[in-house]
């Protein structure tokens, strides 16, 4: 293995090992001591690639960030004939699928503003809720969203109930599966849709 | 002051430190020395009252079911010529306010399952979803709430934004303020409440 692809590995290795451990521990809580160990990586090389806990912090919110827009990619990449809306709805299973087996995922939702030099809700909930709001919009200018309806306020409504999802989720799984995403788009996409339109669940 | 009123003082404000430090470090990292220090209480005098960390959240998490029995209890001191959706909106939006500055309640919705020997979602999570779900049913049984609605599946999604705004709240009060909660409500509401309701709105 040459030289770069094993520094690669270990960021990578590092990035995973903190989101476990933040995740389990919570930030303020975690040591580096118990991260590097957990990622089989001496101290020293800890220290090489991430000079301050915070660094390693903003290294799993990009990480999760990262794993945020494979999600939207993947959603995007399928022809969706109900628009934007339809891929809003997917994409929302994906991400509270997503949740339940990827830590640095819910380690990205759970950091946001709890380490420092982040903007204040945190890279993945604004990332979430601006991808959201901008499908809307599309959708409001498509006629495919009923014009009385603003898309920045139905986009801070997904993104509250997905981290609400995330923190029930993170005691009691059964929160991550389908019934309670179901439940909410059922009562909130005959509210946004125009009449007669055909809803994406 | 009897010793009897001041072991009560005592016990309250264990409490009320418990719940800012749970809330500022997180369950697992809050030392026992900084939450007695705070409460101007010494080491002793903690360990007579609570033999563990363990059994402080509990009472923690009791004391934050009390005050979320107690703002359910004002909204039903009101007459709700509108029934029990108005007094979920009511009481939603209450909680959601008293989560701004009442460091109990917010410990109460973040403790839950975290500790030891607790139902897996947490009292105060329990406690509301129950008591959201006993209300809607009772509109349903009242022809209030759309015969085609399950009163539970609306309960576990009020749960879940809750549960949302408290979460992101914590970083970014905004989150509290009014905004987010009207417009889920005025998502949901024409939803559930049958058709020529009046929405408590």
């Amino acid at each position: 293995m040459v030289k770069q692809e094993r520094a690669v590995r270990t960021r990578k290795a590092l990035i995973a090992a903190a989101a476990e451990v933040f995740s389990r521990e919570g930030y303020r809580t975690s040591s580096l001591t118990v991260i590097s160990r957990l990622a089989g990586v001496s101290s020293g090389a800890l220290h090489f690639h991430f000079p301050t806990k915070s660094a390693l912090a903003l290294a799993v919110e990009e990480a999760a960030a990262d794993r945020l827009r494979a999600i939207i990619e993947r959603c995007e990449m399928f022809e969706q004939p109900q628009g934007p809306i339809q891929l809003v709805v997917d994409a929302s299973y994906r991400v509270v699928e997503q949740l339940e087996g990827d830590s640095v995922l819910r380690a990205g939702f759970e950091l946001g503003g709890h380490t420092e030099g982040l903007s204040s809700t945190g890279r993945v909930c604004d990332l979430w809720q601006g991808w959201v709001a901008s499908a809307l919009e599309q959708a409001h200018g498509d006629g495919r969203l009923r014009s009385e309806i603003a898309p920045g306020h139905v986009a801070a409504v997904v993104v509250a109930v997905t981290a609400g999802l995330e923190e029930l989720g993170r005691r009691d799984s059964r929160w991550l599966s389908h019934p309670t995403l179901t439940s909410f788009w059922r009562l909130v996409l005959p509210q946004v849709a125009p009449a007669g339109a055909h809803l994406p669940l």
